[in-house]
């Protein structure tokens, strides 16, 4: 394999595939980028067994080949070379090295044989159908901050993505928990998708598939089987292992009954619970809310640090103490994006439902705390 | 006490002395900052026992007084309100208490006595002189670096300051050195300082005062006896007591014999040797220099990684090979500041000198690797 390829372009490519790499790895192989040229362009795949990247990149290949090398090296030196410069890649002719030149810096790399490069991302994926980028970053947004990491709770180490009927009209569903707090999303089904199966897309995937999307064109292809889950744009495929687990049933999570309505600017909302939570304890991080018809008192209290107390507008005709964890309140008012903030409460001690009040596209549960 | 400032101005200086206040304290009172009111300003000090910053700014007192409360939880606090807000602090009657209000906001924080307030601040220093701002950042941008973080050798954890006279011509000189290398800075002597005892001041009070610097006035005033420095400037007191120990006689460290010169561009040497020390193992990061005349090979192996080689147009006759360190390399190429960085050699196993060609104030050594 020989090759020559504008460092800028290279560079981009390495980007994303070297984030898949773990930095520790038992499996030597698993540290390395497969390479192959062949005919004008350069394909680069990583993968950790469960996540699979491959991006191709316009090359001007000189002799076609493959091999494999260590992808955090090559994309700290791709990085550190001069900007404009034209990247020569070698592999020599025992194969066990690759050549990295540029200008007057030249670098040898160990290889290890393409053979023992795991590929995953061959499979049979009868669904699928074409998301606008935008769609599917509100989609992630609006939902994985609430995935949770218990690794014994593997099963809600991702979204669930499933298709369902709400009152005749069908709908794209994402939803979130970690037993604390659920973020579900709706989106019209897009075509194509009617017969998808649910799957739990895990957090890792999550995670590479959105920092993709800040860069990604306008359309997203996503196919899917019952195990594998492929999001390709551009010139790139990811391929991810779904969760082998049932997600479980939370429906029944939602209130339905929720009958105290308080509306607040999410902004002056967030800042005053971000400045009265500085005194509340620990990990709980503890923030009252007391409700008196049109002021909410926002309060939280340390038998240390000593107490901390704010005073809102807000628009509701109701009564009521509750508590909430005050993390978990950020989370929620940080992804809604209009002027009101709509809380929807039952009595302190039952799950409270919050939404932007303009946009019903979103809706987050919170289980409350005892304060 | 109760007084009214404006949040950014409390905020200014509580950025200040509550950097200096560490994160974790066995003796709460250390956690706390000390605040007087009186006349039109407040005063807050805060120490660590070694070093103490006391700053003063401008407020309207409404009732004088003097109490003690958690530094980094105020910050926070303060921190978060809103731009603009002016901030009460008002003690209660019983003094355990201190409210601190701004809009809708109300904080009620515990104080302790400032009986319980260790002030190290009071003390003789008998001889004093001014230094300009920017020379006292350039003396320590150009040593810092090579103070030693080792426990065991204390009486290097700092910068050693002291008058001397230089063929007839009498300098203040700071050193720093950790046994790998040593970073000498030179500046005219300032008036009155000539009979000031020789002084290592410790890392964290560089530190602290390094960050200060970068908004300070023109003149800095430095006091000193032999147990104690202070700077003052602006509003602000930093009084830190001295390293008691002996700096070793640097002097002898220094070679007078290197005959070789070579002379670079300061930016593409220490790019090159970045690039190339990509490839270097571990902790030692060991990259090797070859010298062939008018060209210059740094070179890199590793045998896992593999190995890396750049060459450089340089300005010398010599022939032979070194070894560094390419992180120490790199720590002293980013303090020259000219086009020509200047390097005086013996051979592959003695200590190298280091400077811009350009300025002589400041003079490094390093010590070779063996590769």
């Amino acid at each position: 394999m020989k090759l020559t390829i504008e460092r800028a372009a290279l560079m981009r490519s390495l980007n994303h595939v070297q984030s898949v790499v773990e930095r520790r790895n038992t499996i030597p192989i698993l540290s390395n980028v497969l390479f192959k040229a062949d005919g004008d362009s350069l394909s680069m795949t990583t993968t950790d067994m469960d996540l699979e990247i491959n991006e191709s990149v316009a090359a001007k290949v000189d002799r076609p080949g493959a091999t494999t090398a260590p992808a955090h090296t090559l994309h700290d030196i791709v990085r550190k070379l001069p900007d404009g410069a034209d990247v020569t890649l070698e592999v020599d002719a025992s194969g066990n090295s690759m050549t990295v030149k540029a200008g007057r810096s030249m670098f040898k790399l160990s290889c290890l044989p393409t053979s023992d490069f795991p590929e995953i991302g061959n499979a049979q994926l009868p669904s699928s159908f074409t998301i606008p980028a935008a769609e599917l970053r509100n989609l992630i947004d609006r939902t994985k901050f609430a995935m949770s990491t218990e690794e014994t709770r593997y099963y809600l180490n991702g979204i669930y993505i499933h298709a369902v009927d709400v009152n005749g009209s069908k709908v794209l569903r994402a939803v979130a928990t970690d037993g604390h707090r659920l973020a579900r999303f709706e989106m019209p089904l897009p075509d194509g998708s009617e017969g998808m199966p649910g799957v739990i897309v895990p957090r890792k995937t999550i995670n590479e598939l959105r920092k993709l999307l800040d860069e990604a064109a306008d359309a997203i292809k996503v196919s899917l089987s019952e195990s594998k889950i492929r999001f390709s744009f551009d010139h790139i495929e990811l391929t991810s292992k779904l969760i082998d687990g049932t997600f479980p049933n939370y429906e029944q999570v939602i209130p339905t009954k929720n009958d105290k309505i308080v509306e607040v600017n999410p902004k002056v909302f967030s800042n005053a619970i971000d400045r009265v939570s500085t005194i509340s304890d620990g990990k709980s991080r503890a923030v009252k809310i007391a409700l008196n018809g049109k002021v909410m008192t926002l309060s939280a209290n340390s038998p240390e640090a000593g107490s901390a107390t704010e005073d809102l507008e807000v628009n509701s005709n109701d009564n009521m103490e509750i508590g909430f964890n005050a993390r978990y309140l950020l989370d929620i008012t940080s992804q809604i994006e209009g002027d009101g903030c709509r809380i929807i409460l039952a009595d302190s001690a039952s799950p409270t439902i919050i939404q932007d009040a303009g946009d019903s596209s979103a809706l987050y549960v919170l289980m409350p705390l005892r304060v």
